[in-house]
C-alpha cells in the first residue's frame, strides 16, 4: 500500500481560530484508492521549516500533498521552497501570466503586477491549472516519489486534485479499492441507534461501521475494501439495506445527501410547492431549502416574521392568539404554518417559533423551548422541541427540525413526533 | 521567544472524519504568554514515525507539547516512545497504580489489569495529575528543552495543562506578551489591498502583518509582542490606525466583528430599522442579521421572493417592470428594496437579486450577475456585480456584498460601488 502524507502551509493555520479542514477530504479521497495518510503537518510562512519538513516528508512517504502557500504576495512560499526542496529550480511561464491577465480582464479589472509571481512553476512540473482561482498547482517526481502542491483555498484545491490528481494517483495505487456509504439519521440518539443497529452490524467485519455524531444528525458510515469498485458497493449496499430496514423513516438518506436535498426531491416529484414562516430561525430554514439548485420548482416564497407584528401582518396570525399564549407557542406556531401556506398558495406551510438565547429565556419557556409549525391541504399541527446548544446551534437544529417534520409531514407517515437532533450520549 | 510544536498523537485523527482540536486552545494559552506555535503534526500509532518526530520536535524547538496515545491499550505507544526520543527510560510507578485501583474502587469496579502500563512514566519527570481520567501526564527536560506529555481527550488535557504546566512555562518564557488585531476589509481584493498597504507595513517588524483571504474578506492580521500586554496592545494599534486611514470606509471592523454585527451596530445605535426582500440569496441575508442576539431590536421582518408572482405580491413590484427588464435587474432590485421598505415601515430596504447559477445563465447575464438594491429615507438605487463561484459561494457573497451597501450607505459613504468578494490570487 502506498503511502501519503499532507503539509499544510500557512502561518494563519498555526493560530487559535484557524485550521486545516483540506487534509480531511483529501485522505477521503486518498483512502478510497487505497493509499494510506500516515502523518500531517501543519507549518508557517517559514522557508527553514518548510524546507526541512518536504525534505522529511518526501523521503518517509511516496506522496506528499502540500496546500496552501500559492497566493501572490511576498509571504507566500510554497513555490520556491517546494522547488528547493527537491533540488529544481522554478521557471516564469509567459502563457500563465498572459492567461491570467484575460482572466482579471474579464471580470473588467487590470491583473495586479503582484500576480506574476504566480507564474514562476517548478522546472519539469506538471502544471495543475486552476479554473477557480488565480494560483495554478503542480505535480513534481523525483524518482518514485510524487509532490504535489495544491492552493490553500478547498474550493479551488478540491476540484483540481480531483480533476487532475486523483486520476493519476489512481492509475498507481495498488488497485485496492475502499468505498463508503453514509446512511443519514434524524430523530433517534446516538446511544439509542446504536442499542438498534450493533446486534446488525457487528456480525459484519467488512464493512466496518462507524457511528458519528453532528450538530443535528447521526451517521452511520459503512467502509468496505474489496478488489474492485463494484465488490466493495455491493458489501455496502447488502449491510445498509439491513440496517435501513430497522430504522424505518427515521433514514431520511443512504447517499449522504442533506435533508434539504431530500425533501426538495419529495417536493418536486409530487409537483407540489412549500412556503415558509421563520421567527427563530431568521430565514435558516428557506436559506437551506433554495441552496438546492432547483428549488425554484417548488418554493416560491416565504416570510421572515420575527416580531408579533409581522406575524399578524404578513400571516394573519391572530393579535388575541399571540396575547394569550405568547408568540413561542404551539397555537402561534400553526397559525403561522397555516398562514404561510394560505398567503403563498403553496401545498405546504412550515414555521418556527422559539427562544434561541442568549436571552429571552424564562423558568415555564427556556432558552432551547422551539415549536415547529406544519399546515398541509388536509390538517395542521405544532410539536415542541427541547433543545440544547448555544444560539448557533438551537438554531440550526431548529431549522433541520422543521425540515425532518415536513419531509416526515409528507410521508404521512403518521407518527410526526421526532427529535430530530441527535444528543451526544 | 520561546518557540513551540504540538504534536497529536492517535492514528484516529488521520482519518477523513477526525481532526485534531487540541492544538486550538493550547495555542491560544501559549501564544499568550510569548510562546509561538511554530510546527504541529499529527501522527499515527505507529513507533518509527512518532520517534523520529519527536527527535526533530524536540531539535528544532523550545518546548514540545504531545496530546494522546497514553491510553491502556497496545496502541497507545507515547509513553514508551517518548522516553526512547529523549534517551531516556520507563519507570513503573506502584503509588500510581495504588492511587488508580482506589480510584477504580471508588466507582465500584475493580481495575483491570491492562491499566497498570499507565502507570510506567519518564524516569526523572514530573508527573501531571489527572483527576478527570487514568492516563497522567508528564514534562520532562532535556538541556533547556521541555517536552510535555498530555493525554488526548480535551476534557483531560486543558486543566491537566492549565493548572500544572502553564505556570511553569510561564515564569520561564521571559515574561513576553503576544497579541493580535484584526481588521476586516470589504471591497478590495487582496492583491489591490496589498498594494495599498505593503509600503505601511513593510516598514514594521514588530507588529508583523499577515493578509488572510476568506470566501468573502480579506483580513490584515497583526502579531505585536512586547513585555507587557499594554505595550503589545500599542503596537497593534499604532499600525491599525495608519491601516485604516489609508483603507477609509473599506475596512468595516478592527475588531475581527463580522459585517452582521457592525451592521447590527450601526442599526441600534441610530434606532433604525432593516427589511429585507431576498430572491437569489434565499434568505441568507436576514438569516446573518438575525444570527446576532438582540437583532429584534432593529430587524422585524424580511421577505423571501423567490418567483416573480411573490416579488408583485408581497413587495408590489410592478409586473410590466419585470417583464420589461427581467427579474435580474436593477430595476427590479431597487422595486424590492423600496417595496421591502415601505411594506415593513422600516428606515432600510435591502434586496437581492441574482442568477447564482449552476443553470439560469445567459450570455447578456451569465452565472454570477447580481444585482444589490438598497432603499432609504431620502434615496434609492441597485448596484451591479459580477460575482465568481459556485452557487453556494455566489449566494453568500452577494449576502455579504448586500450588508457591505447596506453599511455604507447608512455611512453616507457616498461612493457605494464595491466588490465584496476578494479573489484569491
Amino acid at each position: 500500500m502506498q503511502t501519503a502524507e499532507i503539509v499544510a502551509i500557512g502561518s494563519e493555520l498555526l493560530t487559535p481560530t484557524k485550521t486545516d479542514t483540506n487534509s480531511l477530504w483529501l485522505t477521503e479521497l486518498l483512502n478510497e484508492i487505497g493509499i494510506e495518510v500516515m502523518l500531517k503537518t501543519v507549518v508557517g510562512d517559514d522557508r527553514l521549516r518548510l524546507e526541512e519538513t518536504l525534505k522529511d516528508s518526501i523521503s518517509r512517504s511516496d506522496i506528499v500533498i502540500t496546500t496552501g502557500g500559492l497566493g501572490p504576495t511576498e509571504d507566500d512560499i510554497t513555490r520556491e521552497v517546494a522547488a528547493r526542496a527537491l533540488g529544481l529550480e522554478l521557471e516564469f511561464r509567459q502563457d500563465l501570466v498572459d492567461d491570467l491577465r484575460e482572466r482579471f480582464k474579464a471580470y473588467g479589472y487590470e491583473m495586479p503586477e503582484k500576480n506574476k509571481r504566480q507564474a514562476f512553476v517548478i522546472k519539469g512540473s506538471r502544471v495543475l491549472p486552476n479554473p477557480n482561482g488565480s494560483a495554478v498547482g503542480m505535480m513534481a517526481e523525483t524518482g518514485v516519489k510524487k509532490l504535489v502542491v495544491l492552493p490553500g483555498p478547498p474550493r479551488e484545491a478540491k476540484p483540481m486534485f480531483i480533476d487532475h490528481v486523483l486520476p493519476e494517483l489512481t492509475k498507481s495505487s495498488g488497485q485496492i479499492a475502499v468505498r463508503r456509504k453514509r446512511i443519514l439519521v434524524s430523530g433517534l440518539g446516538e446511544s439509542k441507534l446504536d442499542e438498534l443497529i450493533s446486534p446488525i452490524y457487528t456480525r459484519y467485519e467488512n464493512p466496518q461501521t462507524a457511528i458519528l455524531h453532528s450538530k443535528t444528525e447521526v451517521e452511520v458510515q459503512l467502509t468496505s475494501s474489496a478488489s474492485t469498485v463494484v465488490e466493495a458497493d455491493h458489501l455496502n449496499s447488502e449491510l445498509a439495506q439491513k440496517i435501513v430496514e430497522k430504522l424505518g423513516i427515521a433514514v431520511f438518506s443512504t447517499e449522504g445527501e442533506p435533508i434539504e436535498k431530500v425533501v426538495g426531491d419529495l417536493l418536486r416529484e409530487r409537483n407540489e410547492w412549500l412556503s415558509t414562516a421563520e421567527s427563530c430561525t431568521g430565514g435558516l430554514v428557506a436559506q437551506r431549502v433554495t441552496d438546492v439548485p432547483g428549488a425554484s420548482g417548488y418554493f416560491a416564497e416565504g416570510f421572515i416574521t420575527y416580531s408579533n407584528e409581522a406575524k399578524s401582518d404578513l400571516l394573519g396570525v391572530d393579535e388575541a392568539l399571540i396575547k394569550k399564549h405568547g408568540a413561542v407557542s404551539a397555537e402561534v406556531a400553526e397559525a403561522m404554518a397555516k398562514g404561510a401556506r394560505e398567503r403563498s398558495g403553496a401545498t405546504y406551510g412550515v414555521s418556527t417559533t422559539g427562544i434561541a438565547g442568549p436571552t429571552g429565556g424564562t423558568d415555564r419557556k427556556p432558552v432551547g423551548t422551539v415549536y415547529i409549525g406544519i399546515a398541509g391541504p388536509h390538517h395542521s399541527k405544532a410539536i415542541l422541541l427541547n433543545l440544547p446548544g448555544d444560539r448557533n446551534l438551537v438554531r440550526w437544529r431548529t431549522s433541520q427540525a422543521a425540515l425532518d417534520v415536513l419531509r416526515r409531514h409528507i410521508l404521512k407517515a403518521g407518527d410526526e413526533r421526532t427529535v430530530p437532533f441527535a444528543r451526544r450520549s
